[in-house]
């Protein structure tokens, strides 16, 4: 048993998905939860700038003593996980990617998986060597959806435009003979968009996201190694590198529970 | 005459569409752009926040010792210029909000004037406070559409997406009978989606931007101040804080000219 928080980190708001998940999961646990509101999005980054954010934002974790990190963000999660799990060893960390990929791999029934994702997260690839990892035979197409990030932000995750933009990104992916039969979610922006996505897609691609196995590698890590805590439910506790108010108005669509301004706490991470 | 150049910065690429008509209009000028792709967007950020990066941004370009400094960004002008001003003087310091609201005051009929900005234009307050400076009997509404930048940046800047965000966001803006006259492009990025926008807000709206009045106000000051260059033109140098090809890419698109990969130095501006 252990009383340590699970610290999880995002870009900004996206994450809340996962910590979510993870708060439905485990409700015993205390949950900190750190956004880089300050410099996100993370998804039109480079790999570089976004393992240096990724490792500032873990160190400024590390005051709560966590007993395990959790990148909450697909794109920290596709290009700064190994850095991060080998600078904080024994800790564990723990991506959504390999998750996200398990989850793929579990639902498809041909092995033909599209991914969407941010334009960094294509770009690295960790998504197609994460997948085909886990099943070799699989065929694995990408697409970044980069304005899936700012409809799901401004909330118009319903709508002719939420509609029309999925069908641009989405038709052709789907229209050929051999189609993908599984579609992840790439970037935790996007299960707030599940609506028109499935549109789009049509109705028998399944989609998957990372929230939900990400929540489940967490909890058998703590099973395994025997970190569970019991004692009764705490309120997460939210940290932003930028403002606070934002955070709590667009986060609450993310957590799917109101976030109170006062629960933020403005933090600075930068070296 | 002087043969210092003038410093432009932006939080990404949208200011180049400034640094395009100042080119045009003072094409002896040498010119070093720096776009803070590495913290981009400022839009959704707070005032300190956008105060902190400018002032990182503005220490950046002294190495060049320019003999002006434009801030390309409008979220960056409204909270920032006043800091910068100081902070810097006597070297002139020149925004895109000041010019913009001269622009509106000139175009408009009526003086009923809408302005369309990021959140943080809006919530500074900036521009109403500007154009009220120059015409106390205008009247001036603000709305932010934070969804045109990303269109921009995606180069979806006409069809089905483009124009119906358009008119999401401004049909009931221009419906009244008392309707703006005039439309101020409030934000660097918003000049490229002209054409959805006028569609939405209707054909009489008069539509502004800042990049000719900007540069309008630059050759005014090397005017005065007898600093014009004379000597033949030098290429724009281009610095960048985070992924130089994305900026050549998305770039080119603003600047209205090819920028190649080579031609953008990475550049590191955070304390």
């Amino acid at each position: 048993m252990s009383d340590a928080p699970i610290a999880i980190f995002d870009s900004g708001v996206g994450g809340l998905t996962v910590a979510a998940a993870i708060a439905k999961r485990l409700p015993n646990e205390r949950l900190v939860y750190l956004g880089d509101t300050a410099r996100l999005p993370y998804g039109t980054k480079s790999a570089d700038t976004v393992t240096r954010y990724a490792v500032q934002a873990t160190r400024a974790l590390m005051r709560f003593e966590p007993k395990m990190v959790v990148i909450a963000c697909n794109t920290a999660s596709a290009v700064a996980l190994p850095v991060l799990t080998a600078a904080y060893a024994p800790l564990p960390v723990v991506g959504v990617v390999e998750p996200g990929a398990r989850a793929a791999v579990d639902a498809s029934r041909g092995g033909a998986i599209a991914v969407i994702a941010t334009e960094g997260t294509v770009k690295g690839g960790a998504y197609v060597r994460a997948i085909h990892a886990l099943k070799p035979t699989a065929t694995v197409v990408q697409r970044a959806c980069p304005l899936f990030v700012s409809l799901a932000e401004e909330g118009w995750t319903e709508g002719q435009v939420a509609d029309l933009t999925a069908e641009r990104y989405l038709t052709d992916l789907f229209a050929a003979e051999d189609a993908p039969d599984t579609l992840v979610l790439g970037c935790t922006h996007f299960p707030v968009l599940r609506g028109p996505i499935t549109k789009a897609a049509g109705g028998t691609v399944r989609l998957v996201d990372s929230a939900a196995t990400t929540a489940k590698e967490v909890d058998r890590i703590l099973e395994t190694s025997g970190t569970k805590r019991t004692a009764s439910p705490a309120p997460p506790k939210f940290l932003a590198t930028d403002a606070p108010e934002r955070f709590a108005r667009v986060g609450s669509r993310f957590f799917g529970a109101e976030i109170a301004p006062d629960q933020v706490e403005l933090t600075d991470i930068a070296p």
